[in-house]
């Protein structure tokens, strides 16, 4: 079995949340912007250091790799991607980049003999803070083998237009011409040329830590619905319509979520997870009623019937007056469950217990690009724990130790892969 | 008894109702814009047609003055203002000024004796829809007279600095030193040259329309308090946080508006009314649990003890836990119930009995100058009844037979003022 080293790990850590931190212990560091700059520099930087190739693709994304034993053996890549959330954390993301970094190091420190070329990779806005979609970029790249429902929304054209949610105005398309990090589209990923992608990642929930677990298996991306929950009411001055005669839509709102939660929780289904993350109110004026309310509500579960009972659930919300106000509900998106490549999930499994780490089998409840890549080639992930659950946020944490145990399992599933 | 002309009326509406028009049916015509200008130039023009002598002090407030016999008299004000909130209606304030102007034109038209000087008035930025707060200027020009607990929010250097809601950058104090209507701090209405204030404006409310009143004799402003309710959780990733460990602010949220709702109907007030209208949520990203969500209450009522009773209330939710979460409440402002000059009152109520027009007693439940006003000197309102009750929005409207019926009870009751 091979290890990496915590010592480098720690120096990983230490000089990746130098780029674009917020000085509170997180970072905010957005796709394309000058943050992003310094971290690509960076990884090229190490990277050539030990003797990579560095590539670039049209849509910046980057790939460091070191020759195999085999001129025709197709590449493993290891990724992940380095944008955060604003105020986000040091982990999300960029421990995929710095544990492919970690391990094609103790590849080339340790002079592993390895068939396949084997890459780390950076993948292009996966967060989509700034220019939205998540997931933008291996939504991109992976268009062709993407179910339809799923591929329309990340049509090239489309997402080139992405307007920047501060300034409104710049295109992703326009802030990638002028981007230092670019190349050839001929370097994307593709199945013709990369034979198997790994993607290490922090848990961002707490059933690592709960269960006493370094390291997670991970099996599966959770199928997900996202939906927007409507509700129309009848604006009026607070100060002289009776309360008898109003409708107002945040009420109706409130009583709906209510609702949503006793129905949801009657299902006994302690795995399943769904968030209202967002609020929108009209006028949003203390002096008003509001006419119009719509909060979004996020669902995830491995099983589409289980999804189902909780689509009803909202489909009989949507057919009841709440606080006499209409209530409509609209589909954004819904995802099925991902099923990651069983052969390397064995390979990640076995390199676990190998190494005489803690862990467990694990669901993912987040969206990752390797979902997307998983319908391109053979893909996998690996979690490690996440210091209370937390993530998305500044306080997010994972030791140095997980984190190279992390890595230290994905360099040895990689060369179960290359030895295959 | 004197009657204005319906004819007049309704040109001036339909005058009126062009500066700012949204296209909808609407006005946005925020104090200080060109459509603001516009209103003013035309309030000049149609006053100086008459023979009034426009005036205009240092806060954009204009005065168009009809002499009296009597050249020591005090001044009768009848006014209100010309902004408007952002898609709000075409008679909010601007009725006021409107039906000032139409009894001031039938004053002149019919050649009506009158000792006092009688005075039509736009007050400036009632809205404070562009530049808060609401009822800046009168806030600015009464502030002697105020309580200190309200003149405090209403300092002039304070006002000045008021930002711009749209650009966040343009202040108040400079729109103002660019507008063409600014004058001479000399001609503020003061109670030196000022006797009585009359405001008419529509009732913004059903209950005129409900009891098939035509016109509502104001008695008073109800008394009210303004808070915010802050509830504080955990923000975590919304597909790996399981449900039970969740601390979600915007459920919290959900269950104490619910509560409150529960509670207060228990106190058994239907004519008690307070309003959600306003709510925060943070991070507001459908990913993830809020952390942080406030809401504004605004509660309304003539009896300081009913009040009480409804702060209790949130005190006591703000004691408890919210699923999870820590609930705080903050005090924003309160005001005490302000009653209208009684004997400016009868003379309303009188003249309506006179005008043989449907009517009643009404409480204002809005804000109004006038409220400010009353504090400086003898003041009251006249409502004339709102379809549907529906204001501050664009399908705002009072025919124009109630709008003159209005005009023709603050004229005779400014007649009557005028030979007490």
């Amino acid at each position: 079995m091979y290890k990496c080293s915590v010592d480098r790990m720690k120096d990983l850590i230490n000089t990746f949340s130098q780029f674009g931190a917020t000085g509170d212990g997180g970072i905010t560091r957005y796709e394309l912007s000058e943050a992003s700059i310094m971290a690509r520099t960076e990884f090229k930087k190490r990277m050539e250091e030990i003797g990579a190739t560095v590539e670039i693709d049209d849509l910046a994304c980057m790939y460091a790799t070191l020759p195999g034993t085999d001129p025709k053996a197709k590449r493993i890549v290891m990724g992940s991607h380095c944008d955060s959330v604003r105020n986000g954390g040091n982990y999300d993301g960029i421990l995929g980049v710095m544990g492919a970094m970690e391990a094609l190091t103790t590849v080339a420190k340790d002079k592993i003999a390895h068939k396949h070329p084997l890459t780390a990779m950076i993948w292009t806005n996966e967060e989509g803070s700034l220019y939205p979609p998540a997931m933008m970029v291996s939504g991109i790249i992976t268009n062709d083998y993407l179910p339809p429902a799923i591929a329309k929304n990340f049509q090239f054209d489309n997402m080139m237009k992405s307007v920047s949610v501060v300034d409104k105005t710049t295109t992703f398309g326009e802030q990638l011409a002028k981007y230092p990090f670019i190349g050839d589209k001929a370097n994307r990923i593709t199945p013709d040329k990369y034979k198997a992608m790994f993607e290490l990642h922090i848990e961002q929930g707490p059933i690592l830590e709960d269960a006493g677990n370094e390291v997670g298996v991970v099996d599966c991306v959770l199928g997900m619905f996202n939906y927007r929950v409507k509700f129309f009411g009848q604006a009026a001055h607070a100060g002289t319509f009776p309360m008898a005669k109003r409708k107002d839509a945040l009420f109706a709102a409130a009583q709906a979520l209510i609702h949503i939660h006793t129905e949801v929780d009657k299902l006994g289904r302690p795995e399943l997870v769904y968030t209202t993350g967002e609020i929108v109110c009209h006028p949003c004026v203390h002096t008003v009623i509001p006419d119009y309310i719509d909060f979004s509500i996020d669902c995830r579960h491995e099983d589409p019937e289980v999804r189902a009972k909780v689509m009803a659930i909202l489909e009989d919300v949507a057919k009841k007056e709440w606080a006499g106000c209409r209530c409509e509900i609209e589909e954004k998106w819904q995802r099925d469950t991902v099923y990651f490549n069983e052969t390397l999930f064995n390979y990640v499994k076995t390199s676990a217990e190998e190494l005489g780490l803690k862990h467990q089998v694990i669901h993912s409840g987040a969206g990752h690009d390797a979902q997307f890549c998983n319908y391109m080639m053979p893909t996998t992930m690996i979690f490690v724990r996440s210091k209370d659950g937390l993530s998305h946020c500044e306080p997010e944490y994972s030791s140095p130790e997980d984190c190279t145990a992390g890595a230290s399992v994905m360099l040895n599933a990689v060369l179960k892969a290359d030895s295959e």
